[in-house]
């Protein structure tokens, strides 16, 4: 018997449809498609609108009230945009959300950080607090927990620019607001970045070999944990939620301190 | 004989005019033109685009290139569109820039990551290569260099979640795509963050004494310089203007050794 078929929600993130990024995006949907119910959200082609506003923020005339509580409050009223409606309905049937992106000014492109910005409310991807663990509903805890991503990104730099020490700072730190702050926080478990590097001076062969290369990486992505995976909340690490505890790592400010090891 | 008039361009991303932000946005800008030429892009007011698309990308049609090589092309050849003419206009004028927004997601929200997307564009806000140093246009060596920018940005959390060790990571790292990844890299020089902290409860009492509290930084802003600024190219300090020499800070791996002790 065979296990149940997996559901994936794919995002890409880029202008040109002639881009590796669309050449990778194609392959990649069709390759999952063989096995797996893939929903994609191509936020160019479909139009997305990025910018968070009166329409997120409730009835027409506009309530009083800071973001966090209007955007609540249109959840749980049942006023949210039908665009914004529509992605959530794919993200919630998603085991697996893909987001794709090339890396502008070391961060999404604003397309999809508007997408994160409209989609991700409050009572939609976290809460205030879980009544039977006392924990608020984020990092680890929030209301999208049980699904994992796959981040692919590229980027027109080379793996000493963005690694390690690299000028432009390390790729994992410089993700570690999507990663972590966005993805750990709705409850969802990122997996190890897929960067694809000096994407910019690609010719035919660069384009087969990620080609093949992201081919791999999903033949195995059911199967697949990240190497280190982020602190949970119920683990107690942190004091009072807020700060990691004195005792584990001391001395070192690195956002890499907010990862565990692997049980 | 008194000094010459500075010129600020104060951009402020938020779309509630009942916000905590817009309010300090507006005190902020009458409080400074008394002695500054004060421009300023109330992004939301008036209704700034973030989508790079294909009229940044060079003539409709489209060619064939990537994005940053399309857009320099516009660039030297003048199709840029006129929106994004003016904020580049207003941004050259500029000794200080203000960037004002509120923390979503970690990060500065869609409609002003897309103003860095879109108006920071190759041949206007870096380049290819110095011919008299040798060193990448870019990193302190960017072509708005000669400017400063004060970052304010308000969070709903408080100062141990985005504090050293704190669970949302430390806003110093969380900001360091924009700080440096984005203002460095354009040459501009980014003073110390002004944050805001626990904005989403605050009462009258919070947001005068956080006005306040802006007016005092204001008023010294044009003397003030950063508790601990980024490294520059031409000292030397990367590997080929790629990795942080070996012999600098040995072992650590955090964003913080991309900043230098002060001359």
């Amino acid at each position: 018997m065979s296990a149940p078929r997996k559901t994936v929600h794919w995002i890409l993130a880029h202008p040109q449809e002639s881009s590796v990024n669309a050449r990778l995006f194609r392959e990649g949907v069709e390759f999952l498609s063989r096995d797996h119910d893939v929903h994609v959200s191509d936020l160019y082609r479909q139009g997305f609108d990025p910018v968070l506003g009166a329409a997120d923020l409730g009835a027409p005339g506009g309530r009083e009230g800071n973001v966090v509580d209007l955007m609540g409050a249109a959840h749980a009223e049942g006023t949210v945009p039908s665009e914004v409606r529509e992605e959530q309905r794919k993200l919630e049937a998603a085991d697996l959300v893909v987001l794709q992106f090339p890396l502008w000014w070391y961060g999404p492109p604003a397309i999809l950080k508007g997408w994160f910005d409209r989609v991700l409310t409050n009572g939609f991807a976290y809460g205030p607090t879980d009544p039977e663990t006392g924990l608020p509903l984020r990092y680890g805890e929030g209301l999208l927990a049980g699904r994992r991503a796959l981040v692919i990104v590229t980027a027109g730099e080379d793996d000493r620019s963005i690694g390690t020490r690299g000028i432009s700072g390390d790729i994992d730190a410089l993700m570690f607001p999507l990663t972590h702050g966005t993805l750990w926080y709705t409850g969802i478990e990122p997996l190890d970045l897929h960067v694809v590097h000096d994407v910019d001076g690609f010719g035919a062969a660069d384009v087969e070999r990620e080609s093949a290369r992201l081919r791999t990486r999903l033949a195995g992505i059911d199967d697949e944990t990240p190497t280190s995976p982020y602190r949970r909340l119920r683990d107690g690490e942190y004091h009072g939620t807020r700060a990691l505890r004195a005792d584990l790592l001391p001395g070192r400010t690195d956002l890499g301190i907010h990862r565990r090891v692997r049980d």
